[in-house]
Order: structure tokens, then C-alpha cells, then sequence
């Protein structure tokens, strides 16, 4: 590797492995607030591109980060670094090169780099009918914390989410699609199913969700941010039926709950979201980038 | 190749190879003005990646581009995209994916990967005593267009600089150190000296300028633009004096001017810059990041 001060860093990528990289740019006021924590911010901007290592399969390894800031402010910077690298430790991610420049507002850009190997990289675009839908962890947190800040468990998931950086390596040969789920249950599961040529049907109550929502008793809200809501960075993924008892196994050994929330099946791109009575339910669309903020 | 629509692209990287990676963060106001022309900002763009992989000595292979607009413009984009994939595809680069998203202004972010063949990498930390300081084709061009727009031939360089990429790669076992020149001509030498504990003496006289200064006829500005102007992206390296006839050749190889400047000596980060009667000239201090623009 050379140092961060070259015109650019060498990779020693491994044979029998691709290179798997994703590009993600956060901007202030748009992807968080105008005085964000910077130790928070700094681990979720990397936790975002991670996550997309996970979603296909990938061993993170590398990241570079390009960074515009207002002013030269040391100690801001200090507490964003620590965010990141605390985060880069534990996954052995090492920052391999960077762009610090001044700019009008914030915006951070990280492109993470992780190796698969060859040819058994998770995709968009396998799943099959008769296919199981799973999802990890809890979906809405993110989303509740922007309505409600002050529940801290829901705050945690929105300023620190974990990537699941194991549970992605582990679907390497057991799911035949996966994304991560950083727009909204309804939004990135329409991504397999447009990618996939296939539909779907969801069951919302068997979609997990923090206990949170017990004590917001808002129905409309709940079913907002866990149909919808963006930035829990769990993992989708689909799986043949016959495999639910290695996804089971999968999870105590992860110590991390998978749930089964639905199907997929023949139809190109539709999806039905059913009711705990089986009635089809209306839900918000997902994440558009360009929609008013 | 996963599809950009997928959570990452994946790279088949060669056996036998290193990846060389490097980022840049590019912001309206700052690295380029509002209402910028389009089709030659794409190019602009990826030209100053690809010239960060030729001073490596890389074979550049991908691309990937995070982009935020104000709104969705898609004649902007398009012509854009145009600009950018024109160069990508001279130079036989893979745009591997992407993230289009909404900010209040423009912000583009393009991280390149090569390939270089393991242990072959140039390097800025490579300079020896003794060694020639060498520049391909000319300086000042696109800090004289800043002053005189007027002036097509400098215009082209600031907007549509042509990164040196057949050079970075013939320099591989040619040269002790080498740097792009996006900074400026002193700044950027600076950091070669630095990171190679090492003092040069440059000829002011020697450096290679675009003929329009000599319409210009105003020294001081010219001294600014070859010395401290940014934004040429030629390569600058330093070699051996015996290999002078290879390099002499190389230049007619390629049919691009590889001027001899000055000379590496000892002496830790000390740059003298003589003028024609061989007298220490004051210069400007590289482009600063952080200084007001």
C-alpha cells in the first residue's frame, strides 16, 4: 500500500477473488443535519458503504474518503475520525487514501472496496418464485428517530447503525438475491423484484420491528417508518424454502433474529403487502432522491 | 461486472497486478465555477483521476462517479455523462457505478482504479541527488485562462486537460519519483521533496510555457501561472542522468515534450528557483486547500 500522501494507493488484491466497490456521497442538510456529531457521523458514513459490501457478499477491506468541510476545524475532523476508524478496526477496513478540501457545506464521499470470490458475489437479480423473503435485525428505527429523537434505542439506529458484515459473508451459496435496505423495506425490496423480474407478497405484521413502537401507539406512523422508512441498513435477501433451517441455524450463531416476512412469486415488479386479517395494504413509496427534502 | 444497479460493482482484477485507487472531490464554487459547461467539466472530471493513476504508472480500468445535482437535469447530465465516457472510453475505463443524489450544489466525486504491476509503482518518495527533474508538455495554460479567458489555447487547458496516461506507464523502471501537477509546478515538486528528503534547483527559463504569454507580456503573471498555477495536470518526475537518451527518445515516441528543469540535491525540502542570469527568484507558494479562494 502507499502511503496516503501518493497520487494513489495499491491494493494487493488476492487471486481467486474480485474486487467488489461501492460509492456513496452523504451531503449535509440532505443525508443529516447541519450539526450532526461528528463521531456519529463519521461511523455511519462508512457503515453505509459496508453495508453495501454485505448486501453482495463481500469481505470489506479497503475504503478511500473524500471530504469537503467549511473551515479547517481539527477537532470536528478529530471526532469524525474516530467514528470511522473505530468502525474500520473492527472490520479490518483500512483507509487507504483520502481528499480534504474546503467547500461551502459538508459532504463526505466514501468508496469502500471489499474482495469475494470469484463468481458467488450476492446479486439484485436472483431471485426465483416460490423464493422466501428474510430480513435482519429490526426495520423503522431509523425512521422513528426522525420523528422521535428522544427514544434513544430509536436514536441509536439512526446515528450508529451496524452493517452486517458477517451475516453478508455467511449468504454467500444461501440466498439467491440480497440488497441492503437503506431506502425503505417497500423501496429496495422493489429493486430485487424489478432486477429479478419476479412479485411479492409481504406480510407487515411479521416484520420486525424495535418495541419502540409500543409506546408511540401511532399506527400510521409505524407502518410509515417500517414499510418505508430509510436507513436501517439491515439485509434483505431471498432463499429457497428449503434452506429456512440453515437461515434458522444461521441466526443463533450470528446472534442475530432473521425473520421470514413473505414470498416471492411470478409477476413481474408487483408487490402486495397483506394485513394481519390478509387484506391488502396501501403503503408509501419508497426513497426518491430527487423528491423534495 | 455486477450492473450499476446492483450495491456494488465487482472488478476482475489480474494476477500479478496491484490496484491503484485514488478519489477527488470536485465543488462548484471552489474547484470549478457555477454554470460550468457541462460536457467539459465530465471530461475535466475523470482527466484529473486518470492523471492521478498516470502518476502512479497505472493502466487505468474503472471509474465510479458519485454526483450531487440541484435538480434533475437531465440535458445537464447527458451532456455531462457525454464528456466524461468520451475520455473514458479513449482511455478503455469501465464506469462501474454510481450515486446520483440531490444537494443544494453540484458536487462530483470520481474515484478511478488501475492496474500496475506489483512492486512497479511510481512513487513521490523515490528522488535521488543527482537526479534531473523533468516535465511533460507545457506549464501556466490553465492558470493563464483564469486571467484571460480569452485565450483559446489556454482555455483548453484549463477545461479540457489531457491526463498523461501513456506516460505514467513508459516511466515504470524510468524514474525515481513522480507527481501530477494539479496544484502547481513548486507545490507539487514540494511534495516529492518532501517525501523524498531531498533539495532541487529549477531553471526558470527552462520550464516550457504555452506561447500566449508572449502576447501577454506580463512577467509577474507569468511567473504565477508556470511557477504556482494549477490545474495542468502534466506529470513531473525525476531520473537518472544516464537515462537522458531514453527519455529524449520517449518524448518522440509519444510525441509529447519532456523538458529537463532542474536537478535533485541534497538538502531536505529546499527548492531554489533560478532565474535566466542564474539568480535565487521569490515564487508563490503551491494552491492551499484551505486558503480563501
Amino acid at each position: 500500500m502507499l502511503g496516503v500522501g501518493d497520487d494513489c494507493a495499491l491494493l494487493a488484491a488476492r487471486a481467486g477473488f474480485e474486487i467488489a466497490v461501492t460509492t456513496d456521497m452523504l451531503i449535509e442538510g440532505r443525508h443529516f443535519l447541519a450539526g450532526a456529531e461528528a463521531r456519529a457521523l463519521g461511523h455511519k458514513a462508512l457503515a453505509a458503504s459496508l453495508s453495501d459490501l454485505a448486501a453482495t457478499g463481500a469481505f470489506p477491506r479497503w475504503a478511500t474518503l473524500a471530504i469537503a468541510l467549511p473551515a479547517a476545524d481539527e477537532s470536528w475532523l478529530g471526532a469524525f475520525a474516530q467514528g470511522l476508524f473505530a468502525l474500520a478496526d473492527r472490520y479490518g477496513v483500512d483507509l487507504v487514501g483520502g481528499d480534504t478540501t474546503r467547500g461551502p457545506l459538508l459532504v463526505i464521499n466514501i468508496t469502500a472496496l471489499g474482495e469475494v470470490p470469484e463468481g458467488t458475489a450476492l446479486r439484485r437479480s436472483g431471485a426465483r418464485p416460490g423464493d422466501d423473503i428474510w430480513v435482519s435485525g429490526e426495520l423503522g428505527g431509523a425512521a422513528l428517530a426522525l420523528a422521535h429523537p428522544e427514544i434513544g434505542e430509536a436514536a441509536k439506529r439512526l446515528h450508529e447503525p451496524e452493517p452486517r458484515v458477517a451475516l453478508g459473508e455467511r449468504l454467500r451459496g444461501l440466498a439467491h438475491a440480497a440488497i441492503d435496505i437503506s431506502d425503505g423495506l417497500t423501496g429496495d425490496l422493489g429493486h430485487i423484484l424489478e432486477r429479478s423480474q419476479v412479485g411479492a407478497v409481504v406480510h407487515y405484521d411479521r416484520v420486525p420491528r424495535p418495541r419502540a413502537f409500543s409506546g408511540v401507539s401511532h399506527d400510521q406512523l409505524e407502518k410509515d417508518c417500517v414499510l418505508s422508512g430509510g436507513d436501517d441498513y439491515e439485509l434483505l435477501f431471498t432463499a429457497a424454502q428449503s434452506r429456512r433451517k440453515d437461515i434458522v441455524s444461521l441466526a443463533k450463531e450470528l446472534n442475530l433474529p432473521l425473520s421470514r416476512i413473505g414470498s416471492i412469486r411470478s409477476g413481474a415488479s408487483s408487490l402486495e403487502v397483506l394485513d394481519a386479517d390478509g387484506r391488502p395494504m396501501p403503503y408509501r413509496g419508497g426513497f426518491d432522491h430527487f423528491a423534495a427534502p
